[in-house]
């Protein structure tokens, strides 16, 4: 280890112990490209991108469709590549009814800040699991979302508590909206939600009438198979907002992400989108309707679930043999991240500046709760550091939460 | 001309007798690819794309930086793309200072709805050109703008209302924040500021405290010199933020715009962008970091001006010729645009239907007035169509006119 690593680590330490929540962002940043082994990000693994492949398709796109991959093209996307994606979506077991539409985002992030733009007035009820996705969080609540979140656990959301939260909101004569839920490997806990809790979801929904925004960027690689349907599925009355993305079965440089909703849903959210950004990369979706019409998509879903699932395994090792007995952890069948719970007590956004001591870092958990809470928890990602960096990682990790908890 | 040509026409037509502004984009939208002669647009000529150069540099990007060029990147925008950028700007005559910064957007269209987002509050007055830019009106509108607007004369904006209007503004008790403008080659109306308004202008920003938004997509590519330099370059108290784009000097397709600005305005529109797209794409980026470095951009620039001079010139030749002379347009040297009025009484909105049934579309100039009027001009793009189609457009119209005024 050189000394500059050693001064650099010393110094980002430094910065960690005064900290607020927008600056462990800030933080995390500067990690990056030090030698601190970082488990915070979430980033694909470069070596899932099939270079070649879209080398070749972007090289021709450009020559024999420039005139229109190179041009502005319509709000809702190219109308070749919905077509492409909504037949992608049907063959891979989500629904796309007749009255639906879908329209293509600068990522699903964007999908995310429509629908609150669209859909959120100040103080109406978004319910959210907790804990759930940071960056979604921030877009209902730049908009005057008031959340009222229910649990997570083994088996995802914990609906008992969602219907209590709803009719507790409903007492309160608060203006109910609409459920956010990640159901297949959650992030930030990797957690896949059962088939019955997802009926139930879909059942309370119905009851209070509420829209449900189903967030699902992982369920196209799941390591095992999982036996839930995506609630756009399941749901029978239109009332599911189905976002993906490119991002974690592609490439997430091509910014690429989508809605699947009821078109009057889409008119909406294309109307709201037209004052963003105009559209997304045209060059960018004529490159993934190819990518998609090739095969080229499943076949790097294929090699992400191979290369996913060793590092999950090597996480799950070395969580099991590092981690004292008194800290437990999930075990996503897909996604990018495991979630631990520490020992009560122990607080891993003060614990932050000493793992960065020790050359490794991690997402403290509290964000991700968005009534508070989980102060003990933490973020681990295991799809971009390489096997033996989670191995040393969490070997470190381990180290120091025992040190801590005297165990 | 096929009868589905001409029942088409019958059945936009029909369409448009009865319609609202935002339903005249919609009916624009259906006269695509029918046998109407559109002047209605604001696309580049796809002549100027340079095909063979970008599928190269696309292809070399992935292959050989596939692995960033793939992936994620910062919400201010990649790197190396970053530094290219101001290098380029720089060295086209754009004063970048030390204390400034930049960001890529997902094109200009989202700098503007992040600017709005950040600064404008309801009822902050906004300050624009009549007519100016639609979607620019549509973003301050969606934070609650109240616009007060200077009309433009051959020498652009009139400062001299412009005072005036500020002075009433703050008579009115009203929070003033900033001066939204395209000094060249405007959007509608073709006009270019004069370096002496344009001095005016920052003095009474100076004078006001306002913040100045400078929107350049046309400078780089006027048919003519232009003696005036940018707002930006003037600014001596760093109260402009410079916006630019890709989209007329490489290709809309990629969708990448910017932000110069002193950088604590660009760390505020970094936040603002988080929330909304996380970021812009980077394929997109590396393969504009490229096509600067290369000269690729300036090449591009140097086909796009004869291409459009040439156009330009036969449309104003052809208003020479078809249009009556109680008619009077702009004389651009630069943009996309000629603006046209009418004699006083003619409504252009009411016209378009029989223009359409003609086969010749072109966009009423009313909704680029912020505070009403306009109802007689016309906007007339002149990259787009060809030369054949712009001789014909104008002569239809031309002939529509002379009967709607007798002469």
């Amino acid at each position: 280890m050189s000394v500059g690593g050693e001064r650099s680590r010393r110094f980002l330490a430094e910065r960690a112990r005064s900290m607020r929540a927008s600056e462990i962002r800030e933080l995390l940043k500067l990690t990056e490209g030090r030698d601190i082994i970082s488990l915070a990000g979430g980033l694909p693994d470069p070596q899932t991108f099939p270079r070649e492949e879209l080398a070749e398709i972007a090289r021709r796109v450009i020559i024999e469709r420039g005139n229109q991959a190179l041009q502005y093209s319509p709000t809702l996307g190219v109308t070749e590549f919905r077509r492409v994606l909504k037949e992608f979506l049907s063959s891979h077991g989500v629904t796309v009814n007749s009255g639906d539409d879908v329209i293509v985002t600068t990522g699903s992030q964007e999908a995310l800040y429509l629908i609150a733009k669209v859909f959120v007035d100040p103080g109406d009820v978004v319910f959210v699991e907790a804990p759930t996705y940071l960056a979604a969080l921030n877009a209902f609540r730049h908009y005057g979302a008031y959340f009222k979140s229910a649990p997570l656990d083994d088996e995802g959301m914990r609906t008992d508590v969602l219907e209590e939260r709803i009719k507790e909101a409903r007492r309160e004569g608060r203006r109910l909206k609409l459920i956010y839920t990640i159901p297949t490997s959650q992030n930030p806990s990797g957690v896949t939600m059962s088939l019955e809790r997802r009926k139930h979801l879909l059942e309370l929904a119905e009851e209070y009438d509420l829209l449900v925004v189903e967030d699902d960027p992982y369920s196209f690689f799941t390591f095992e198979p999982v036996e839930a349907e995506p609630l756009k599925t399941l749901d029978k009355s239109g009332r599911v907002i189905y976002l993906g993305t490119l991002s974690k079965i592609l490439s997430p440089g091509l910014r690429i992400g989508w809605a699947l909703a009821e078109s009057w849903v889409v008119t909406a959210l294309e109307l709201a989108k037209q004052s963003v950004d105009l559209h997304s990369s045209t060059l960018s979706q004529f490159i993934a309707a190819e990518a998609m019409r090739k095969g080229l998509v499943d076949k790097t879903v294929e090699k992400a679930r191979t290369i996913y699932k060793e590092k999950r395994d090597v996480m799950l090792e070395s969580l099991e043999e590092y981690f004292p007995n008194s800290c437990r952890w999930t075990r996503p069948v897909g996604g990018l991240f495991i979630f631990a719970y520490l020992p009560e007590g122990l607080d891993t956004k003060a614990m932050l500046p000493e793992a960065i001591e020790r050359g490794v870092a991690y997402v403290p958990g509290a964000s991700f709760f968005a009534e508070g809470g989980g102060e003990n928890t933490m973020r681990l990602n295991f799809s971009y550091p390489t096997k033996e960096q989670i191995r040393e990682g969490i070997r470190r990790l381990g180290l120091l939460i025992k040190e801590k908890v005297g165990g």
